[in-house]
């Protein structure tokens, strides 16, 4: 019963291959709860909602780190940790290295400041593995054409460059901790991937 | 051109006293900016609305706090330091000595995260006067008898009475920064001290 998260940029992939798995803990007869950030829960969706929404004055970046992590606490109280306290499997899309790779990388906000805030806010819940899908940010750019895409999606491209930059910092720095696929291989071929790491641990 | 915070168990007359000090303000020909916590922004209100209702999920400690530091990172961005950048008086219903009282004190939250969380938010915005309106809990109680109770407001004496000790704590700590009125005295009493202590600075 392992705590895993997903990251990467939109349209990386994420959502397939955590139902993948998903699938085949559901198989095993293990239960697994399915979450994200920003949301998670009513009051985090309502936060997502805030954040994301283009039509009203955006949060000054103080803020908005403020309301992510706010959303991030609740979310750890009362979604993440209840599920770990049942025995269940938690698939988490995105989670605090997020933060760190939009805000840090992305809007160079200072890295100390965040990783108090981070800390802060999940308390000490600490997720056993965090899967980076790594896709370049032209990769990244063309699976998103056609979408609604929102306050983030819609930043230029130098600016997801210093995002994908960061998580691949993050993933080198906790090598142990970060299981880094190419996220341009095809759906097939990362899902036999990441069976075989988990296999390789002895969780699937 | 001086940034005021007026503190005080709801009740105490906060909203009479800036009103006369406006009024004052005013009346010498100099601008005032009148705001409180939490709120004072259209995204604050939204925060504030979030943290009031009695209706949803309430947010776990740590996302309460949050979400207030968020509300007032955007209040001081948006509204405080554009008004002190104009020249002009800001006076505030409450400001992060009402965290420090409720959180802290009320809540027993820890002092430390809290301090490290207002100063965060404030970003060095200080104020030049804190003025406290000390009420006794069995006064407030009485005063606040028939109004609709807010999730704060219907916590119980001992709370109340905490958040009191708080304050007076905050007050005494730093003695050159606040100003204790007794909030029991007449309205027209509690002018004549408020604008006698500003005449004392010179600032009115």
């Amino acid at each position: 019963m392992k705590f895993v998260v997903f990251e990467g940029l939109d349209g990386a992939g994420k959502s397939t291959l955590i139902e993948a798995l998903k699938t085949k803990i559901l198989a095993r007869g293990e239960s697994v709860t399915l979450t994200r950030e920003p949301g998670g829960t009513p009051l985090g969706d309502e936060i997502r909602e805030m954040l994301l929404r283009t039509d009203a004055e955006a949060p000054c970046p103080r803020a908005e780190l403020l309301l992510y992590e706010a959303g991030r606490a609740h979310h750890v109280d009362t979604v993440i940790e209840p599920a770990r306290s049942r025995g269940e499997w938690v698939i988490c899309d995105r989670f605090y290295a997020s933060t760190v790779a939009f805000q840090v990388g992305g809007r160079g906000l200072d890295a100390a400041d965040i990783d108090w805030l981070n800390r802060y806010a999940v308390n000490g819940c600490e997720p056993d593995l965090w899967i980076l899908l790594d896709l370049t940010t032209t990769e990244a750019k063309k699976r998103m054409a056609g979408r609604n895409l929102d306050r983030f999606e819609s930043e230029k491209e130098d600016f997801h460059e210093r995002v994908r930059q960061s998580y691949l910092q993050l993933a080198k720095s906790q090598k142990e901790k970060w299981l880094v696929l190419d996220a341009a291989k095809s759906k097939e071929q990362l899902t036999k991937e990441l069976f075989h790491y988990f296999e390789g641990r002895k969780w699937l």
